[in-house]
């Protein structure tokens, strides 16, 4: 984070090639069997547009699976650049039925693209990505995931789910620093949206062709978290891989989980759609109880909690992923404890089973 | 750099408003007076394309006065959004005519925008701002001027030149880190824009809106690279605000035109339109010379110079912005004498009047 690159130079290009290539292999794929990363600079929504503004043809149509605001976000950006879309709504705690899409596809014979976030922090659901793949392939439309908050520790395969196109970011498994994201993705089905894209910054096949020419991006890169993203990804190899960091995300998960409900906090989801990646709590109704009050007291402790980002149901959310241990979720439970207190409000609500 | 800020908090949010303060200050405006700043993810071509994909209608057009590789990436951006546009050129070391401005404006009645390279990093170049803001404002014409590589350090008078958005960037003269971008821009004009957006993550209008709402960007910025900016404002204060700056960067200019000059080498630009930001070298003749050995030697030697990006003529260009003062040019004239020792081509070039 204190070097500075040039981002012309072989040194970092180096770097940005080492990325690339340990991107892939995370991912499970290779160049040889057909794939690509490209980095961008910008946070994930940019990397999720930059997928269709780039690779929707003026005549395509995409469906996206939507149950939280991150579906909701595709459906924003779909519109921003007037593509053709239908929306494919399920309740928050409820992922997309794969049914409900093979029933969409039999009848709209438009649609090209499918779309689904993997894990939607919303509420931290994880949606069924095999089952959507699958019937998105045997319709034969491309398949494009928002694996922002899951790719690097959550498995996914991109070959066995038919993924074509998948967008994560630096700054949420793998631990880096925000300033960039990447798409995975099937080099020769990007190679065929030549002249697609409605935009030049988030031009993907223009990115990817500009990293075969030199190994540069074509606009200033943000060096730094490009340096600061190259460690993280040693590091996350140091901790045993993918398969360690999930395990102690959650562990993380279950500390929270079994410290909250001995506060009285109930989580949103049921268990068994549930990630360990964000985890989302019905806000007390104890009328001592202010979330604004409470975020500023833990943000003062030291913990910085989320807001709820739910329509119908007022919760509020704990992250479980970045470099944070089971006994750091102790602390913030400890810290819970005594904020309550403070607010007047333990017991916040009485124990409830799920 | 080291500090890790939550993007939702309020730390972190207040240091976001004290720098949009700051550069207003810095640009001589107030947002009593009708102006904005909305800071933007990504490199600065991100933000210039965001002006256009934001502000210009369905049915509008931009004139681009291009004498360089930026005004062409102008070009680029509005044929990627299918915005109707028109192309002004003028040679690569001859700075746009306002009179022929004033033609084109009086012929195509279908122009709604002006776009304008303040300093060309092509070739330092600088663009006769205030000629081109009146013939912009005689003829109502919103004036876009993507002034990336002169913010903070050149004078540019936002009213009097008539400017109506003015796009720079966090690594430039004001010597931040890069990640982001910001647009000076009436606030009035911009939310005169709503609904006309073709993308989402470079909707400036929303992001201005998220700012006013509650202070935060709509998606996650590059922290680290933000609170890197706000030291970088501070120095800028500290050592004197952009006139200090200016001559600063001035001497590291003429350091390194005596010290070329003294070595056979001849600068592309005619010195009444050269800027003290970026200077373009014609490269040697001499067959010994190769661009790509002389990088590498002077790489070696801890400093990084920029090929050239003249479509006609062999350049090669070294900046004189950043942390840098005249000794270091000093050392870099030293470094280049070695480096041609050692490439058995000195002198270059027969030493040459302009």
């Amino acid at each position: 984070m204190l070097h500075d690159a040039g981002s012309w130079d072989a040194e970092f290009n180096s770097v940005v090639a080492a990325i690339r290539t340990r991107l892939l292999k995370l991912a499970g794929v290779t160049q040889a069997s057909g794939w690509e990363t490209v980095l961008l600079q910008g946070s994930g929504t940019f990397g999720v547009e930059a997928v269709f503004q780039t690779c929707v043809p003026s005549q395509g149509k995409v469906i996206v699976l939507a149950n939280g605001a991150y579906g909701e976000r595709i459906v924003q950006m779909l519109k921003h650049a007037r593509i053709a879309h239908a929306v494919l709504r399920s309740a928050e705690d409820t992922p997309p039925a794969a049914d409900a899409l093979e029933k969409a596809l039999a009848t709209d014979k438009a649609v090209t693209h499918v779309a689904l976030v993997h894990c939607e922090t919303t509420t931290g659901i994880l949606n069924p990505l095999e089952e959507i793949g699958r019937v998105a392939r045997k319709h034969h439309k491309i398949f494009v995931v928002d694996a922002m908050s899951s790719f690097g520790t959550l498995p996914i395969d991109l070959e066995s789910s038919n993924i074509d196109f998948l967008i994560s970011s630096a700054n949420k498994c793998i631990e880096g620093v925000p300033g960039f994201c990447f798409v995975l993705c099937r080099r020769a089905l990007l190679e065929g949206c030549e002249g697609y894209a409605r935009s030049l910054s988030l031009d993907l096949l223009a990115q990817l062709k500009a990293f075969d020419k030199n190994g540069q991006f074509r606009y200033t890169p943000p060096t730094h978290a490009i340096l600061a993203f190259e460690q993280a990804l040693k590091e996350l190899e140091q901790e045993g891989g993918p398969v360690a960091r999930e395990k102690r995300y959650r562990q993380n998960h279950q500390t929270l989980l079994a410290g909250m409900d001995s506060l009285g906090f109930r989580s949103y989801l049921p268990p068994p759609v549930q990630s360990c990646i964000i985890t989302a709590f019905h806000t007390p109704t104890d009328p001592h109880f202010s979330f604004e009050v409470f975020y500023r007291k833990l943000s003062e402790r030291g913990f910085i909690i989320y807001p709820g980002k739910l329509t119908q149901v007022d919760t509020f959310r704990i992250g479980n992923i970045g470099r944070i241990f089971p006994s750091d979720m102790d602390q913030l439970v400890h810290a819970i404890r005594k904020t309550l207190l403070e607010m007047g409000c333990l017991t916040p609500l009485p124990p409830a089973a799920h």
